[in-house]
């Protein structure tokens, strides 16, 4: 049974490790799972995502970032995610539209309405059937995310970190206002406590949906 | 005195070329010139130029390109285009919005509405004072392009040589109605001839611009 379901939230938030464990949890139960993220996805899209997050293009002008991800997204939507929906898969997307949205609208103040048109033309009116999103303090996510920095020894992917805590908290409530507007999509996560827990939520999230699905 | 002039035309019509003696012309006779080039043109969007014109990159979908397209365009009017212009050069660019609409509309067969609509967002809103279009057969450009490809030993920019000669054909007569569409714009330039006579034609097209610029 097909099902798109997309991973939201600040930097932080956990989402990553545990799309992996659910992705394990879905397999054991006998779904066949493809788990992809954006930007990226994909060669052309990882190319993109590659560009984006180089710290070094600090003046990549707002405009232009956002065409960057709705190409990025269209390439892996065709690619990736709409043969894998064909093909009877559950998909587990580590954001989509409402991360383009959240950044680049509510967190940079493109406008809304622009992006909602790019959205539909990269996502090539591809609507997710269930988001999650994982809602922490933005000081607690960010502290994890700076801890992953400093450990890591790979390019520096942490143009979006170094944006100031104002910038993360417009995001933030950003995603919140479009959970709001979503109600039936989006579920909310509590994110900041033990990865158990937190799993444990997703987990129900998920089957719920699937039982929806699986109702006549 | 300012003034952004786009070269238009297929592949081999002999505008790189051109463009360079013209700059160094211009700059002889006393114009501050500043030479740049779509895709690319600045860091940014010569990263996204390499993407684009990848050969191991034949699996880009259309829209994808059109927006990788578009967001290299961004980048480079906000960083080099517009600073200059503003700055009373003469900007020679080797393929502006007119490109867009003549490959991946006439060519390819995407919308030209949306295309049109990108070209807004990417040029924000600028057009150029004059669009110099390089004319000449099909078959003679793509003798050329393919000749230079063949003498080259750096990395294969060949994407589009590969396409038909249909598309090729598609190409040159998007750019034919686009030049009627805009003949105030527009200047038609016969490139079949020997590089001494197109020279002679794109200089007097650019000293006709900037004769009328200079009328009360």
């Amino acid at each position: 049974m097909s099902l798109f379901i997309t991973f939201e939230g600040i930097e932080g938030s956990g989402k990553t490790t545990q799309i992996r464990r659910l992705a394990t949890h879905l397999r054991e139960r006998g779904h066949a799972v493809v788990q992809t993220r954006e930007p990226g996805g994909c060669r052309i899209a990882d190319a993109i995502r590659s560009i984006l997050l180089d710290a070094a293009n600090a003046n990549l002008v707002p405009t232009a970032e956002l065409l960057l991800y709705a190409a990025a997204r269209r390439q892996h939507v065709e690619e990736i995610i709409q043969p894998a929906l064909a093909g009877g898969h559950i998909v587990l997307c580590d954001r989509f539209t409402d991360a383009t949205l959240a950044y680049q609208g509510f967190g940079r103040g493109l406008s809304l309405d622009l992006i909602a048109e790019l959205n539909r033309l990269a996502g090539a009116d591809l609507v997710p059937d269930l988001t999650l999103l994982f809602e922490l303090p933005v000081a607690t996510g960010l502290g994890r995310a700076l801890g992953r920095i400093e450990q890591s020894d790979g390019p520096a992917e942490d143009r979006f970190e170094q944006e100031s805590l104002a910038f993360h908290e417009r995001v933030r409530q950003g995603y919140l206002t479009l959970a709001e507007q979503n109600p039936h999509r989006f579920r909310l996560i509590a994110a900041a406590g033990a990865p158990d827990e937190v799993f444990a939520q997703a987990a129900a999230a998920i089957e719920d949906r699937l039982t929806a699905r699986r109702l006549p």
